[in-house]
């Protein structure tokens, strides 16, 4: 039988969402561990985005197959009552054995916030990136709509990833001032390559610093150059608000994923 | 010399405010050793409340005397350059040698979050008690209004305390619905009572899952019974947002505070 699920956690205590072969804690461990327990037979999980250690999500999605078909109200609440405090699933529901929540998914929306202030903030901090330098969100935004539209985002990948095709469909990024001088990026696109976000907020922040100017952004992804852009922002401040999918769930061709591999035995959740 | 100090905290890995003898990890004892540290000094350090195990600040206020002088800018920061992550310096301003920060409040904000969803939420753990329940805002606000006022609060003080005289000014207590399934409560008044506004809340709370009538309040303080009020909500749900004085920051009569003594020199900050 085949889940859908929807996830919330706190990614500062765990290694990511993908499992590692070192046995770190991560969050597919923990999902596919309560899974097991909760169906009892062996079971493979995989998710819509390989959030990065530390990176929080609000909605990522899930699909799991299990021998045992569940309520799907049922399978929620007994899997919540053995997932550890730091993550849960939110919604849980049947769907088509061939969804695949990353191939199906037609965008994502990650928001970032910063806690731009004198001071850190000590219960804002494991949510937020501090900056204490003062940012002009004028110019951010300005840089921001600059970045906007279907483009080669090479400048803003992880420098060592093997993606070769790097376009991708930016549909908004929005900077946003919030009460208590905190401030928010929010980011939809058709896809992201690795620390996309998190560079393009770092490269944001240069900018609303003064040390580089909005109108260079076009220049930066031209050059498609990663030690061009600015630094990659800390994974704290990021968070997976949504995955988008189009209406109706369609299956669509199903590749068979072996993200599940590598999980340890030894239990860190 | 003396300083005021405006403090934020996140308390869930603090024994509360106060120094214990047994050399737990408090606010107090923590904030006490940077400024030993700063100044090279013995210190004592009084604060305006004193939050129990788990209870946040956005806006203690604390008082210290110091044997050498600083020019606060210059202490916030060397305070914070010695403070652990969870507890900050936000402001801080030399005072008269006669401020005590307990005494001379004119009266505390306290804020209570509730996450009132089917399923907790990590990303809210640290800061809001979870209640599952289906919640009736109307009812629990109307218990609200009918708890404020200049009134006797024995029935809301932890069973145990010393204290007598249990007439508090409940300037104000709003029951606010929140997006996204989270409710606040947010309690003014002269002063409290220990465990006042977690008890207060506890049994808010049976009254909007409609275990008890808001027209039941004034029956309720009548019996000055703490028996017959609800159970004390979770600490991690309350915040001390502020503490209010009259303008001009008057000195009023000295007492001098032992609030500093016991502490271990075997630090767990």
């Amino acid at each position: 039988m085949f889940f859908r699920l929807n996830l919330e956690y706190d990614g500062t205590d765990f290694s990511g969402w993908q499992i590692q072969a070192g046995g770190e804690r991560t969050v597919q461990g923990c999902l596919q561990e309560a899974l097991e327990a909760v169906s009892g037979g062996v079971v493979r999980v995989t998710g819509a985005g390989r959030t990065d250690a530390g990176v929080h999500a609000e909605g990522q999605v899930a699909a799991a197959s299990l021998e045992r078909d569940f309520e799907p109200e049922t399978l929620r609440r007994a899997l919540n009552a053995h997932l550890p405090p730091d993550v849960v699933v939110r919604e849980a529901a049947s769907c088509p054995g061939d969804f695949d929540p990353r191939r199906h998914a037609w965008g994502k929306v990650y928001r970032y916030r910063v806690w731009n202030a004198r001071e850190r903030s000590p219960l804002r901090a494991r949510r937020s990136a501090f900056v204490p330098a003062p940012l002009s969100l004028e110019s951010m935004a300005e840089g921001a709509a600059a970045l906007v539209g279907e483009r080669d985002f090479a400048c803003f990948q992880a420098a060592g990833s093997g993606i070769t095709d790097t376009v991708r469909d930016l549909r908004r990024l929005d900077v946003m001032g919030l009460p208590g001088a905190e401030i928010a990026f929010e980011a939809e696109g058709s896809g992201f390559l690795r620390h996309m976000v998190r560079n393009l907020v770092g490269t944001l922040l240069e900018v609303g610093k003064g040390k580089r100017s909005a109108d260079s952004m076009g220049a930066l992804l031209a050059s498609r150059d990663r030690r061009l852009a600015g630094p990659t922002a800390p994974a704290r401040g990021l968070t997976l608000v949504r995955v988008l999918y189009p209406p109706g769930d369609p299956p669509g061709s199903r590749k068979d994923s072996s993200a599940g591999a590598g999980f340890s035995s030894k239990s860190p959740c």
